[in-house]
């Protein structure tokens, strides 16, 4: 698939299709990475995470590219996701400095060889504008991200930060977020419910652990068009099977497909 | 089961566990009731439901005990919840007065043949105490019902509802509603996590219609115990197929079980 395959998938979805099943990597090694996706490319995600945090050789551009061409290879034409996730939000500690980060998305996106990349809404804006020129010269779906994993804000800032993720350019704006109750992930529901009749941009959202997990079966309904689901193994709280994640959207979107 | 066993189960569900399935009958006659809970009793619902308003010969007493004992010998164990909804809430036309559902109401408490019954709301409250004192003399549950099949009332006025249902003598309090977007059906999520931290009596709850159809997956994370399948005919709308509903509630409930 390519980037306008992907852009195409998603304007799809966003119109209230079945939302896209991410199944994340997190190998630390090339050899890792590629076992890793030889048993997740079989449970068929619709895309694939790269979670480029937790490789341990970030710092070498070489091997960063030359895995990420094998994987290209290896994925059967899932689109791949690209994602440095910060140690601030939820992501392993990196040796590399905030600007050769921003160098490495510009380069990830010039081979054309992933169809988005995820980066962090908390970054200075300067660094953002580069991404952001970086995915759209290369036709690739920019995902601007904001994490807490200590609590759920309020429903008009959870507002809020959608729409700043909209105005810094995002492509999709995603929200994870850590309930400590039912009713916390239902106003995470409420939110992207209401986000989403108000910006133009695709959603992602999720309430993260033990409360927030039904959010990652039905919050296609509220306009969330991604959920990510374990595929060898989980890279956040709360996160399901993507079998079962599968049978329970096929019911819950059955009039959809 | 007897009415003991069953008051059981609800504690066991109130506590945490995964919700009762429950399935309507709506035979018009005593053939056609016989031939559903034969195709309906081999799906294993935790409930049968009979909705005698759509029973022809309702106002023949003979008859419609003749018919129960048929159900009770032919439900493999399975409790049967009595109705007679109202027209005024989404029931059939029926022949009889107030006065004489009530009498047969006390009769069906009397026979202990049924473990719970459903008396709505709105009905006078002389009424619900002759129905709640016949319930409780024979060690019947009383679900106490509130149907609205136009909208969804705000959240403090279903929360009012809920406690009104438990002031009259409910052991479960049931509220069903008719969403016009996803926000309403959240609303009702919201309403219920909210009695739920206030009464002592389970509830039901549900949003119906297609904004609603999520809310009867997972509206027991929310308090909700009960949740209404398809068996072998729809009895209201948005209702999922039993085996459907059952394998969504494997993956949503799986901790709990």
């Amino acid at each position: 698939m390519d980037g306008n395959a992907f852009q195409h998938k998603l304007k799809v979805v966003q119109a209230g299709g079945r939302p896209m099943v991410c199944t994340p990597l997190i190998g630390q090694t090339k050899e890792e990475l590629l076992h890793e996706l030889e048993v997740l490319a079989e449970k068929r995600p619709d895309v694939i995470e790269w979670r480029a945090d937790f490789f341990t050789n970030l710092h070498d551009k070489e091997q960063v590219l030359e895995t990420l061409h094998w994987l290209k290879d290896k994925a059967q034409g899932i689109p791949i996701l690209f994602t440095i996730r910060s140690e601030k939000e939820g992501g392993e500690a990196i040796s590399l400095s905030a600007e050769e980060k921003v160098t490495l998305l510009e380069t990830i996106c010039a081979t054309q060889l992933v169809e988005a990349i995820d980066y962090e809404l908390m970054h200075d804006v300067t660094y953002m504008q580069k991404v952001s020129q970086a995915a759209k010269k290369n036709g690739v779906t920019l995902i601007v991200s904001y994490h807490d994993f200590d609590s759920t804000p309020e429903i008009t800032r959870l507002e809020q930060i959608f729409a700043n993720a909209e105005s810094v350019g995002a492509d999709i704006a995603k929200i994870a977020v850590m309930p400590h109750s039912y009713e916390d992930a239902l106003k995470l529901l409420f939110a992207t419910n209401n986000a989403k009749n108000q910006l133009k941009v695709p959603l992602i959202s999720m309430a993260m652990g033990e409360y927030g997990t039904f959010t990652r079966m039905i919050g296609g309904l509220f306009g969330s068009v991604m959920t990510f689901a374990v595929g060898k193994e989980s890279s956040a709280p709360g996160q399901v099977a993507i079998q079962e994640l599968n049978t329970v959207l096929s019911v819950v979107f059955s009039k959809n497909e």
